[in-house]
């Protein structure tokens, strides 16, 4: 089949393009000078000195609450329950946005999606009409892990750029096997609630790529949360003697709803429950996989979810728990995740109440793997091994609410300030600017029902120091979101 | 110092006394005969053929959602988050009210809290000036348990009527230590707000009581939770060498809050934090005595809570997590509570789903015992053993949800009618009945947002079905809720 290049993009440059190549060197030549002098290399369990391989399970719109390890009482996580247990759970985790696009362009770079141009007030994520992509200027997780001998492999939605040069395999995955989009996109029955809520797979024409062809469109989704186990599993395989990174991204519970005919009509949840049941499978099979190839001691599993629970879609949409509000917006229900760390020979089992977020992977993952956190530019990122292997206090203290490139929220420590609030995919959406902002102290009211911005003004003002300081170093990237393509026949 | 019969019981007449008396002998004889041909007879790991120790440890207010368990995000639990995971964590487990008296009146009996008399729509709940308490006719599971041979001691909070004759020791329990009543009443200074959530320990004249003397008054509720488990530990030392039942009946996290110095401002989640953490601690002195004594392995021990959180005192009350409202309604966060079964010989780890309520205790109790369930009344119990120890579906499939003497909801399966809905302990608490009743699916909405009664009528014919044979078989027991105390010089 075609490759979604078949429609021109008429904004790609090759000015843009000749610059993102002299970066990208200038990055490597700079990597490969200060790994030398690289200090605190932390490996796993290493019997023949290789490196740890490194899984990221990365939900879509899974909520906060919809594990039952995280409180939900009718979905059955077997598994995720099991690894939370040997493991690390974090409860303070946050996504780098409330959407798909600016999230995971948070997750693989580092980070804040406003640097790489992967957030707008223009539109919330890309569509499948978008020039944009994640600019090649900008450092992947497996990019800089290629650059540490790792091999690499991008299994799910990828939702950064669906053009040749914004796929996977030219973001330093070697592999590619996913959708490039969200699974509701290209609707060929348009998009009404009902064929969202009552989905067949024929009506989104969503394609479904090998690296950087299209294999099968519409992509059969009700197979797809299998078939993408399937291929994590393929790849632990064929790769277990050399260090691998998985970038597993499935593209549910994300609307429209699909489970494999195993899980259909079996969770007590209903479709939800199915479909969250079978990536628990799924977590399942990996981990069985890893301990059958004698590769779990020296692996380090990562689940957590791009961000919150799409309440708009009730029962189709997933619960945040005790959190206030869901995806789409600054509340926590938006962007705090379910977050697990697994490992069974270095993970210290615990809770952390500590902050942490998706922006955080890079750097650890990058310290994990004795890979080069680039030094060229500004990164969001903080390495969480300390806390991770000797239960250190967590190095983030600060968290940027994003929604679009308008700072919404900043959390400092346990309390949350509100600058504005605002609703999504609802008609109640009125953005509504606090001055004073509001204050929370979200430790004790994770559900932010009691303002106390009377009570600590003191607090407020040492808040809106640090975010003075982070605006006045903040340089927003091009606008990726805005960008669409301009048809040859207009 | 003085007992609570200080006050003369005008109501106590002896006519009833000589009747209670008769039926107690009764139950006893009868007891006796059925015992010899009791089949199924369910023992722990007994290399002493010895029987299993019984411990409950009942919390007071505790939210769904305030365990680290059930999802909570600040608050620590470590030890009771391992015995959910070495046990059963139940997660559709009910109270038998939603508020205290009639709630404690259904564990300790296995029969709906009307039964008995120990609800009424006049007050909710037994006061220091209420006259009434659970009839001497009743049989208490430490009453059944002390026939099988068992030592029973009551740590903690009762409520089921200070006068004499209805304290524990007159209830089956060898020995009592604790609070007659809830520890916001008999307030010094009146029970304002601010002295409610603000508390000194000297606002409540509550009465600290060992067996049936008062040797403490006000209690110092500062050391309450630390004491009561120093209790617990020291009974299981002193009764080693016995068959042993604890009703730990913890008289927090109801307001007023209070925690010890150790524990005082140590948890993110504030007082209310605090407070849990401190019980989670008991818990695992609990475990830790248990082990050090060779117990553990024959030792059932059962953790739950008597209703939902007492939302309307803010952040000193609890979450309900993802349920909806708390305390004193039927929704399901007035009556659905975080529940662990644990004893690592038998119990197969699980999440279980099923239904299950502390009205099965009872039954689920004098099973492992070797105890009689009593033949000669109507029992609302279920055996719970063959879930806990093989793995069995739940034999519970329906759940009367009283407030009061009325029935407001019942659920059968996956189902709930509410016939009646009304809000607690705010301004905004009309009765509203509901004719078709609202009908939820709360597996799949267990936050009860969408009534689907339009949809399935059928379903709400059915349950109808099942409340009018409820009903047509009730006979209530005597109102002991509305007896008040008649002073002499009045």
């Amino acid at each position: 089949m075609g490759t979604l290049n078949d429609v021109p993009d008429k904004l790609n440059f090759l000015g843009t393009k000749m610059k993102n190549k002299i970066s990208r060197r200038k990055f490597l030549r700079d990597a490969s000078i200060v790994s030398s002098s690289f200090a605190t290399f932390n490996l796993l369990s290493c019997n023949n000195n290789k490196k740890p391989n490194i899984i990221i399970i990365f939900c879509d719109d899974l909520g906060y609450g919809d594990l039952g390890t995280f409180g939900h009482p009718s979905i059955r996580t077997p598994n995720l329950d099991k690894l939370a247990a040997e493991g690390q759970k974090w409860t303070n985790f946050y996504a780098a946005a409330s959407v798909c696009t600016p999230s995971r362009a948070g997750i693989l770079t580092g980070r804040l999606p406003i640097r790489s141009g992967m957030c707008s007030d223009v539109r919330r994520v890309l569509f499948p009409d978008s020039a944009g992509g994640l600019p090649q200027t900008e450092i992947t997780i497996a990019a800089a892990l290629k650059q540490a001998g790792y091999k690499n492999a991008c299994i799910g939605k990828w939702h950064l750029g669906h053009l040749n040069q914004y796929l996977p395999t030219n973001h330093g995955f070697d592999y590619y096997y996913g959708i490039p989009y969200s699974n509701d996109m290209d609707a060929i029955k348009g998009t009404t609630r009902k064929e969202q809520i009552n989905p067949r797979t024929e009506y989104f024409n969503v394609p479904l790529m090998r690296n950087e062809e299209i294999i099968e469109r519409p992509a059969d989704q009700n197979s797809i949360t299998k078939r993408y186990t399937e291929e994590a599993v393929k790849y632990i395989r064929q790769n277990k003697d050399q260090p691998f990174f998985i970038y597993l991204a499935h593209n549910l519970p994300h609307i429209p709803l699909f489970a494999s005919s195993d899980f259909n009509n079996t969770s007590k949840r209903g479709l939800y429950g199915d479909v969250i049941e079978e990536i628990d499978f799924g977590v399942g099979e990996i981990i069985k996989t890893l301990k059958e190839n004698g590769l779990d001691k020296n692996t380090l599993v990562i689940f957590t979810s791009d961000n919150g629970p799409w309440l708009a879609f009730n029962q189709h949409g997933g619960s945040a728990g005790l959190l206030r509000n869901g995806k789409g917006t600054t509340w926590e229900g938006g962007m705090r995740e379910p977050t697990i760390f697994w490992n069974p020979s270095k993970i210290k089992p615990a809770v952390i109440a500590g902050m942490g977020s998706t922006l955080d992977l890079f750097s650890t993952v990058c310290n994990l793997a004795g890979a080069q956190v680039p030094a060229d530019r500004i990164m969001d990122s903080f390495n969480l091994l300390p806390t991770l292997f000797d239960g250190k206090p967590s190095p983030r203290n600060l968290f940027f609410y994003y929604r679009g490139t308008e700072i919404y929220a900043v959390r400092k420590g346990d309390f949350k300030i509100h600058l504005i609030t605002q609703n999504s995919y609802t008609k109640n959406n009125e953005k509504i600017v606090h001055n004073p902002p509001q204050l929370y102290n979200i430790q004790v009211d994770p559900s932010e029902k009691y303002n106390i911005s009377e009570q600590h003004p003191e607090i407020i003002e040492g808040i809106l120091k640090d975010l003075v300081e982070h605006k006045s170093k903040l340089i927003p990237g091009e606008d990726q979101l805005a960008k669409r393509i301009v048809k040859s026949d207009q």
